[in-house]
């Protein structure tokens, strides 16, 4: 998506570690505009698909799944990181490991709002790794939803998630796929 | 407002210890339909104001808040609670106690997000004790920012924060404002 790309090749820093920042429009700052042309670019590219429901994990996915939300029409659920160990029976769970503050975090969610009918959009700022989108596709299986596919603004590519999560049958569609990254420089797909 | 009052009566759960259960259309699923009609209700109660930034805090407020944004036509910045204690200097940072994990979050913001010149509006999902809230204020004071008003979907009113802040001088509009509520039932103001 050329809007998006365009945005991350000006505003975007390259750090250490891999590290991408694009916090003064997508996960610190948001610039809602630019979330909705994101979810009607995911409307035309699932269109055709029956999507009941879109699920995400906080906390920087919720604001781009709530705007993708009202172009497609349909609810919001996001996944919780619990940093309790007092997780009651009534909900979803898997463990995640977290980049950012190291361990693993218990992801949940409540029972009542995964069903067995839900046809399931995931979406989420990053795909680098894939342990996220992982969580949610095991959440998903959990309930016996169906996932129609991943909606990520950032993809990079050069990393072994989007790989992994498409060789399970999981259709992923990606704004934007970083196809390497250095200082001062960003080279899409 | 009306729509949201009747939603808490339908859906809403009050459990023990205070707790009121909205999480199956405010802060775990969410209707951003009915947040669409919330950031209307405050775009009218904050007209002839001028707002050119919504702050909110990691993870509930910030689905409210992007679709209020739309609405307002201006972007969001959320503050994140961070468990970590290496925290770069160009953040602003608050303490905050942390209800739902127990002990203390710092709560920070980047510098580069909070100005001068900003005329903010703070969103959450509830006020109750006020400690959220405050720690959005005074990470505006310190980067010298005007808060011009602070929205919230539900105000537990019998609770000393709303109080307490507006005693500051902050217009603080609550669109469910709950006088009372024990098993079974739940009274407005």
């Amino acid at each position: 998506m050329k809007e998006l790309e365009e945005r991350i090749r000006r505003e975007g820093a390259v750090e250490d570690g891999d590290v991408l920042k694009v916090d003064s429009f997508l996960n610190h700052q948001m610039d809602v505009g630019l979330f909705a042309a994101m979810g009607r670019e995911w409307v035309r590219l699932f269109s055709g698909e029956e999507i009941n429901k879109i699920l995400t994990i906080e906390a920087s996915g919720i604001g781009i799944a709530c705007i993708a939300a009202q172009e497609f029409g349909v609810p919001v659920v996001f996944a919780k990181k619990s940093r309790t160990k007092n997780i009651a029976g009534d909900v979803y769970h898997v463990e995640a490991p977290s980049f950012t503050h190291g361990g693993v975090s218990d992801v949940i969610v409540s029972k009542r709002f995964l069903l067995p009918t839900d046809r399931l959009l995931l979406i989420d700022d990053f795909l680098a790794n894939g342990a996220a989108l992982e969580g949610l596709i095991e959440l998903a299986k959990q309930a016996g939803a169906t996932v129609v596919g991943a909606g990520i603004a950032v993809e990079k590519a050069f990393q072994p998630g989007g790989k992994r999560i498409r060789a399970k049958g999981i259709r992923v569609e990606s704004l934007a796929k970083i196809k390497a990254m250095g200082k001062g420089q960003i080279e899409f797909c």
